[in-house]
């Protein structure tokens, strides 16, 4: 038999096929478990975790611990919080509570005017059982206690009534030693920094900025509107091989900058610096002056090499080769991307493999040493599964602080293995849903499905490669409203530079890309364009820094609104210190009311007696009162971001 | 690094946790499963099947296999037919198809006017490479389609035509060898005889009918109404201690003859028979005559004893002892039952336990001996877990005939549990699902629900200890219900003997046993009674196994009702070429009536013009055009179980 006396089945949170599921540092982790046994048994259920093993010093692991307590159905829960990066493992125990089960019999017996005198005797051994581990003093009180259960002259309830107290309970609770324990297997979780959780990102491409060192000048202005993370698209040399021109035509003219995600060229690989984006010095200047402004650089990591790239010289063997003995560029079928080599991720030789793999986990470790500790990673679906679960959890263990956002803009499945196999983050399909119900039903998946264990959403309205919904064409208020959704729906989110100033023109009809897009060519931008959504992007930022309720996920809920055209959503912190409720209008066009149906007893709001509503982007104060307040929105003012709170 | 080079995932039917999941013979199987790879590759796959390996004997093993074919959503899908009984092993094999990939290719740029001649090299290739392998027609065939594709003088799409035929694309089909696979790990699936899943049981007291013997001269009369498998409560000794009366009183007369569940007497315990019921060789006659008329005898195992079972005094460590020296009776408190032990199955000494299991395990070794092979397990759920999952498959091993039917009237968790560790069958919560919406629910649950993989149900619309529902103190019309609810809701149902006479009175109102339950005292009935639901019964039973969409739950499907009073669901065989629709009247006071709304797609029916709705238990041909048929049913006529066809 394989079975403990005891089920423990289904430990929460979990990743699928034993992958670690994801947590940041103090974050209320809930961890969850069935448990039960067969009979009659009192059960009772702990959590212990630890970091996981350093090797040969498993016997230094300080474990801590917490009480689970039953829900419903067989589920128990607890709430821990970790305080370290890295891995860590958790253990679930589970005894059967001889006292409270004890406790139980006789008190059920007593009041039904049962004979108790044998439950007596045994309530006495049990105590004995645990003086004998006990300390002196303990010792020497439950020895009395049990000495008193056995005196006959007491009426059965005197002797009794000690012995079902609460200091007795706390000193009989816990296992009797190990034997009587049923264990789970250690379930690991991955613990990253509050970034890898919560953060507003912006993209940009330094060569409209005159270089890194014109991006660094352009830091402050994208502190003040509040932003985390700046993610840059490839910083290195550019082939000239099948070179780019605008708008993604082939045959590029001599000033035609071309795609960065063609990289390498004579200049360099991966590790060098597009000269005309600046130096090594540059770069650094740039990471420094970012942390000193309280935000962190990105770096693009695109494994792909231009028909110019040092590798395809150096190592023909990591390159598919067409029986012409031609390097196969990119394609798929009629379209052909001839100025990107896709890498051989499994050369025939294994030893060429691992020079590979090796030299990709260089490039990340080169970055490293620059002060880099986050990578957006490019089309990472069309890399070997194999090759994440290798290099993401080789360089985590390293360097724990090292997060890794996925452009998985793929299908549910190859999003969620990525996430599973190690991606801290992923970008999601959230740039797609723009109607109610769509997104509704979306953040139910990631909030409350067993996705929210491993894959954590990073919202994106636009990417240089995605204008989509209602920003085609769009007006101000389009920009406003997707902005609002993504900052109070997802703890991570992030827009590529322009989309303050309402950029949105398509290519084409049918077509998702930018006109003009800026992967082909320099853009100049007016920033103090007086139509500018910068005040109104700060405004939001600084809301979510303000509000812990939006620095998580999983307690997001729809409220009922009468109309569709309005979504309403809350968020709380576990103790309701803060909620805050987001109505967004999704008609840009046309102004929108409702009547909406709030679930006080969720958001702890009185249904009895009015409360205050601050909506603290438009910094009016309303006093509701019951669960249907009205709302109204004009298509400009995009949303309600309200401070829901009971009248101090 | 852990992967393949393509990532299966959840390989269904599959039970939790690594346990077998579950089929019967010549069951038509879907296995499915997860199958996708970075980048656009395309794939082919094909599941693997073959009993489970003897030891010193892998070579052996014959693998059948079936290709799978791609539904959505990366879910990929085959449906075998095992036909063995006994433990299988599935194996899903994934590869990227070369030749596959390669005709994408080559077709896609030959209609966008492209340049194909390195395709064609590497089609000649593939060809080349495949013909080394192949025998020497089709060998001599690739080669010259691989020397006619390099043929420079013909147009390339006339290179190219003859190496997309079908002939080529069958040859070139399957992996290039082991080294281009990735398969996942064997899943286990037990194979049962078809029993297992199909079945009406019987469930009758023998005592009431004079011993075995006056069994056997009842047999006919349920083989009549169409039974298949006949259940007898404990047909051990009862103990005398502390027997219980009529109607669960203690101090029971001297001519009571007390619970069956009180097992074991100074005449023997668990492999002994009652001597007032009768001899070994009267039960092997009994045996006998249910074979010969097509039945089998069920018993039960009910592992608890009376004060007065023989292991009492030989074996007093395997029950739990009582400070006073007292062996602890059974209690729930304040309720009492001293007239059962409950067994220790963890003894302090592990040769104890070892000793008492292996006693256990005997047990059912005795009966098959006496040629059963169907044992119904009286609460299993307060036995270890661990202990049934020892058991179970222990005895399968030896006899994979062997059928174990749980009554887990527990938590749903635990009935789960004792699903997944290895019992062919449960008893459900069936029983107390008497609304519309509950049982739609309930079945969706069971049928489509990860618990269809592993947990078979068994219907029961009373016990000897469940009078429950409509049927306390009901009419006529609540039995008929009930019974046609269980009869084709599930493919495994059954009834506790005088449901037929339509017992229906409660011990009292809030009490849901039989008031005189037969428990506690024998019965006597008159099979003749003009108003018994003999003929109703057989009707149900003979529609039932003429049906074969009737032998399978998992095509259940329910179609919408105006009426909740009036219930409506289907079931049909894989190729529709049987429909059955059976609508229920869950009032049985009151004639009731709607109009439905029937998938007419799912049923294979037309929706533009008429269909035969033969009534198979009223006997009337209906002529139905469209999806809203109307349906009107009289109380007593309970239910109408139409048989759905095209018009020849």
């Amino acid at each position: 038999m394989s079975l403990g006396r005891i089920i423990i089945d289904d430990v929460r949170p979990c990743a699928p096929r034993g992958y670690p599921a994801k947590a940041v540092v103090g974050e209320a982790v809930r961890v969850s478990a069935d448990i039960f046994k067969d009979g009659h048994d009192i059960l009772a259920a702990r959590v212990r975790w630890a970091p996981a093993p350093v090797p040969a010093a498993a016997g230094d692991r300080k474990w801590h611990t917490a009480t689970m307590v039953e829900l419903v159905n067989d589920r128990w829960e607890a709430v821990i919080e970790p305080a370290a990066l890295g891995r860590h493992e958790l253990v679930v125990e589970a005894w059967a509570d001889a006292y409270a089960t004890w406790r139980h019999k006789v008190t059920t017996k007593l009041a039904a005017a049962q004979d108790i005198s044998v439950e007596l005797e045994e309530g006495a051994r049990l105590l004995e059982a645990r003086a004998a581990t006990a300390g002196r003093e303990d010792k020497a009180f439950l020895r009395k206690l049990a000495k008193a259960m056995r005196n006959e002259r007491d009426q059965p309830s005197e002797r009794l009534a000690p012995a079902i107290s609460e200091r007795v309970a706390d000193l009989l609770a816990g296992p009797d030693g190990d034997d009587d324990l049923t264990a789970s297997a250690p379930v690991p979780l991955w613990v990253d920094r509050e970034r890898a959780l919560v953060g507003a990102w912006y993209e940009l491409f330094p060569r409209s900025y005159g270089g890194l060192a014109g991006t660094a000048a352009r830091l402050p202005a994208i502190a003040e509107m509040g932003f985390d993370v700046v993610y840059l698209p490839p910083i290195h040399p550019i082939g000239r091989t099948y070179r780019k021109g605008p708008n993604n035509t082939t045959g590029a003219g001599p000033n035609d900058p071309g795609s960065p995600w063609a990289i390498g060229g004579p200049e360099g690989g991966h590790t060098a610096i597009h000269p005309e984006l600046g130096t090594y010095a540059d770069f650094d200047a740039l990471v420094q002056k970012a942390d000193s402004l309280g935000m962190e650089m990105a770096l693009d990591y695109a494994l792909q090499c231009s028909p110019d790239h040092p590798w395809v010289t150096e190592h023909p063997e990591w390159f598919h080769h067409r029986p012409d003995g031609s390097i196969a560029y990119a394609e798929n079928p009629p379209k052909k991307y001839q100025d990107i080599y896709p890498i051989n991720f499994w050369p025939e030789e294994e030893a060429d493999r691992q020079a590979l793999w090796d030299a990709c986990r260089d490039i990340i470790d080169f970055w490293i040493g620059h002060g880099v500790r986050i990578f957006r990673v490019d089309n990472p679906h069309t890399k070997p599964f194999a090759f994440w679960e290798w290099l993401i959890p080789g360089v985590q263990e390293q360097h724990a602080d090292v997060l890794f956002l996925a452009e998985a803009f793929t299908r549910p499945k190859v999003m969620a293995k990525l996430a599973e196999v190690g991606f801290t983050q992923s970008y999601t399909y959230f740039t797609w849903r723009t109607q109610s119900l769509e997104l509704r039903e979306y953040l139910e998946e990631l909030a409350h499905g067993p996705l929210a264990d491993y894959m954590r959403p990073n919202f994106w309205p636009n990417t240089p490669d995605i204008l989509s919904g209602p920003l085609r064409n769009g007006p101000p208020a389009a920009f406003k409203q997707r902005l609002v959704l993504a900052a109070t729906m997802s703890p991570s989110y992030g827009i590529y530079s322009g989309y303050e100033l309402c950029e949105n023109a398509p290519a084409s009809e049918t077509n998702e890309e930018y006109d003009r897009s800026e992967k082909y060519e320099i853009k100049e931008r007016d920033w103090d364009d007086p139509g500018s959504l910068a005040p109104f992007v700060a405004a939001v930022n600084d809301i979510r820094r303000r509000h812990p309720a939006l620095h998580r996920l999983r307690s997001i809920h729809f409220h009922a609104s009468a109309n569709p055209s309005l979504i309403a959503y809350s968020k709380h912190t576990d103790d309701r210190s803060d909620v805050v409720l987001t109505v967004v209008n999704l008609d840009p066009w046309v102004v929108q009311e409702t009547t909406l149906d709030l679930d006080l007893g969720l958001l702890g709001l009185p249904w009895d007696s009015p409360y205050d509503a601050y909506d603290e982007l438009g910094g009016q104060a309303y006093r509701w009162t019951g669960s249907h307040p009205y709302v109204r929105l004009e298509p400009d003012q995009a949303a309600h971001i309200l401070h829901l709170r009971r009248i101090r």
